[in-house]
């Protein structure tokens, strides 16, 4: 086996490939690729001298950097694996639920072996999909994910790509999925070359979190192709079932055909070659319907995009914290109207913006399942202060409330790695630069943003304390003890209805009923004959159940009493119950 | 008769209005709108003084400066004005011609009250609407318009609002429909004051033309009401049929509802109230179909759009420039194209954005006269170095191929002043700004601009020059001079042809055939059994004739010759051809 080498690089003026420790002088071929004439034998480690640079730098379509970001790339096969799962095919969001999970800190280990040893747990947990946080290659041994660089290698740390292929083809052999969480719309601090060998940012275009990709500039036809040719790679050499495309809101495309929409379109022609129901999911913050729109109707035609309205309802009335964009939450009214209509900010104002904000859902064109949502994620976690859990705060009760809420739900739930045992880790912000003054940087930044929402920076953890990424591991010994096994023991059992009563999942929102009472702050979800009682109040409350003939409780998370036309909940109880 | 003044000032800490010179203060109230308590009796000179501020600065929503954009607002009362257009309701775009005029050059007088004498002149000519250059209150005597800063008043050199008002009854009167360019995606360099009041302008967002408006920051619903509310003063106060929006590419607007959808919504909905059928036309060079898709399927709903493709493909193959952005329309085939399919950019290579641009528009969604096409426009000439117009390098019958190709398109064409009798006055940019130093900046800007583009900065004329006003004004007479009234007499014909003909404004591209000979440059295009046969060559060509039956020749620009299913066209000639 030999490999040819070549790289876009319209910029450079000169081109020379290392490879295995041997220079070679590349000719410029068309539109700015550069080819080196010479295919090198076996596997290779290489990389770019560009003009009369003494260094050479990472390929931007480097599939291993064993050596980190600012190391020598290495040549990777993804044809060699020996896949197992040739009777899978994914499913596509039928409703099942998401487990969302973060290689370095779902084990001990932190890898992807470690992470496969765990999927007969999540199988016999219920859920459908397993989403990793991202896995590109990033700066240092550890980081959420978000200031990866080098967006085809799988991150060394984790295990490599064969690791990456191993854990897919396990998983699909436990019936899961696997969606990948993937980052476009920025560029972490450190190790991003990319410009070095194409305009592929755009400056004006900058996050909060870092450079921005020139989508619609000059020379961008290629700077897009370097994202679908990544979109395809995961589906293609890896067999994810779905991608998470990160703050899509951030995409920067005055284009015609926005790229979010092009995107779409490849997932499409991708399942019909590769067969399944592959798919993508946006976050996505401007509550715009078009991202999920189908695209004979002009829309983007995405499959779902993540629900923060859900999240915000939902934490708001469960923990009473009404500071920053929870303000507008503060109502169980709220908490129905994302569970009738999808989105609460659908054209009304939004205090935390200063403006209105959103449009409605079309409940004929959407439905429920095109909604990602969950009380817990590792945004709503990760970025409060001290990153503490719902754990932190409320009681068993009130997380089991939590947990029918969101699994119960007609939108596709998810849940974040641990909250289905009501984990007591809190999972932080944590970073390992190896540069001393972005770590600085970083941390001062971090210290610097919560002071200026008014938190106590001395609650706010160095992220670049190793002991940081360390505190953020799940716990595995607490899932026996105290009521850690209870909480686990409701997850399985919501899990499990969620598969066999499909009232549960009822994706048409035309078909979902909610009551509720502001002042004694309960609320009910009927779809059918099902009904989802739940108590947000300390103390018992009557709920009527307009459910036809006798009925059943099917699951309570404390001991209710049903009489005629109605059941009684304990305080923060919630219960299923059906009728015939 | 008094005023009652209210003002959106958030900004401010405290405000007085000053009016017929006595000063009053003003009472917060709501969402940071201020009163003034006493209503002020009869027609009032005024201007509000904002914190301790010692001179006040106009209105956002005056409706007069008579002293120029520095000075004070005059109050108008747009109700008082005696209409006589009731028997008038605007026909929308249905296939008729537009005229675009500025006010300043039109005439010697350069207002509004001697344009209006020149209706007559419009009527006879043929077209359905005039179009007027953005009138709204700019700095200095004479402007193109663009630099406006006070959207709600009229300029006053112009004549005012009431001859604003005097003009559209007249033109009504005259069956001419009025449509008003308006701008609203920037504002000029000079007069504004918005941001002393509130939060209006986005500079992340500024243009090469000015600051940016605030669509979708904190505080952005009053924006985008004060946009609403001047799109609605338009048509209720002025009586326009129809507004053409400057360059709306350069809205920056990430809200779920866009800016020109809202705009839309509120066009239709005035319709519905006042009656006739008002438009919107974009200025767009994005080439997104979404811009003119109805909103049931997901668009923004405007009626129309300039194309810039067609000016592009018509120009590069009448004068046989290729630079810049001619460089991808040099063939009969990008005209043929355009004329078929309406974009030429529908996704293609653009190399002067260095990038694939534009997508297809939907044959069975949208139609040809959703496109207003030109062969010359106020920007097209006026931004070329020297200003000139096609007459500069085209002779008679180069003139007349150019007016056939337009003025039998099924597009909606538009002319500009001037250009139905070959006018040979140049239409160069000229400002008059009395600020010594921006006047100087915008002279240099100029020159530089030109100079990077690598034409020679000495065809530049100087902006500030009022001579350069001057010799932007039409010489009226030449119409009765050499070939200028047999070109004169050429577009009421053909522009009588449209009205009488409807073959020739079939606004469904599927029922345009073209054909084409690139070697021998001659093109036709059929649309049921009218032929338009245009020879692009210098010497005769002989085309062939598809058509059913004896053949007519309708209208020729110079003689042709009929033969058994072929037409000899001298060279540059251009016939159209009706077959039974």
């Amino acid at each position: 086996m030999s490999t040819a080498f070549d790289v876009w690089a319209p910029k450079a003026n000169n081109m020379r490939l290392l490879a295995n420790g041997f220079e070679q002088q590349m000719v410029r071929g068309e539109q700015g690729w550069w080819h080196a004439p010479e295919p090198v034998p076996g596997e290779a480690e290489y990389g770019y001298l560009i003009d009369d640079a003494a260094h050479a730098v990472p390929d931007p379509r480097s599939r291993r950097q064993p050596a980190g970001v600012h190391g020598l790339s290495r040549t990777f096969n993804p044809d060699a694996f020996s896949w197992t799962d040739q009777d899978w095919a994914s499913p596509g969001l039928t409703g099942g639920a998401i487990y969302e999970l973060h290689i370095g800190t779902f084990t001990p280990e932190g890898t992807l072996d470690a992470a496969a040893q765990r999927l007969d747990y999540l199988a016999e947990l219920g859920v459908q999909y397993v989403e990793l946080m991202p896995v590109n290659a990033f700066n240092g041994h550890h980081n959420w994910g978000y200031d990866g660089v080098l967006w085809y290698a799988v991150q060394e740390t984790y295990g490599g790509p064969e690791a990456y292929q191993r854990f897919v083809d396990q998983a699909h052999a436990h019936g899961l999925g696997v969606i990948q969480d993937v980052v476009y719309n920025h560029l972490g601090p450190s190790g991003n070359y990319l410009n070095l060998f194409g305009p592929y940012l755009n400056e004006a275009a900058a996050t909060g979190w870092g450079d921005a990709v020139n989508l619609d500039g000059p020379q961008s036809d290629h700077v897009r192709q370097y994202i679908l040719d990544n979109l395809e790679m995961w589906f293609r050499d890896y067999h994810v079932d779905g991608l998470r495309l990160d703050a899509v809101h951030a995409l920067r495309d005055e284009r015609a055909l926005h790229i979010l929409e092009e995107m779409a379109a490849l997932t499409d022609d991708l399942s019909a070659e590769l067969g399944g129901s592959l798919f993508l999911i946006a976050e996505s913050d401007i509550n715009n319907p078009r991202v999920i729109t189908p695209r004979s109707l002009n829309g983007y035609g995405l499959a779902a995009q993540w629900s923060d309205d859900f999240h915000h309802a939902a934490h708001t009335n469960l923990t009473g914290e009404t500071d920053g964009y929870y303000a507008d939450f503060d109502s169980l009214a709220a908490l129905a109207k994302v569970l009738q209509h999808g989105f609460f900010h659908d054209g009304s104002y939004s205090s935390f913006r200063g403006r209105s904000h959103g449009r409605p859902l079309d409940k004929s064109v959407h439905n429920a399942r095109q909604l990602v949502v969950a009380t817990q994620n590792h945004d709503q976690i990760g970025n409060r202060a001290a990153g503490d859990r719902l754990t932190a705060g409320l009681g068993y009760e009130q997380l089991a409330l939590a947990a029918v809420l969101n699994l119960a739900s007609s939108c596709t739930p998810m849940i974040f790695m641990g909250e289905e045992f009501g984990a007591s880790t809190p999972w932080q912000f944590f970073t390992s630069h190896p540069e001393e003054d972005l770590g600085k940087a970083t941390a001062e930044g971090r210290m610097l943003e919560f002071a200026r929402m008014g938190w106590d920076p001395a609650l706010v953890p160095d992220p670049q304390d190793p002991q940081t990424f360390e505190n953020s591991k799940l716990d595995w010994s607490e899932i026996a003890v105290g009521r850690h096994p209870f909480l686990l023991q409701l997850y399985r059992q919501l899990l499990h209805l969620r598969r066999t009563m499909p009232e549960l999942s009822e994706p048409d929102f035309r078909k979902i009923e909610v009551d509720f009472d502001e002042v004694s702050r309960w609320l009910s979800i009927r779809r059918g004959k099902v009904l989802v009682a739940l108590n947000f109040a300390d103390s018992p409350r009557e709920l009527p159940l307009p459910l036809e003939g006798p009925v059943t409780v099917v699951l309570e998370t404390a001991p209710s009493l049903t009489a005629d036309g109605a059941i009684e909940l304990p305080g923060y109880g919630a219960a299923i119950v059906s009728g015939v």
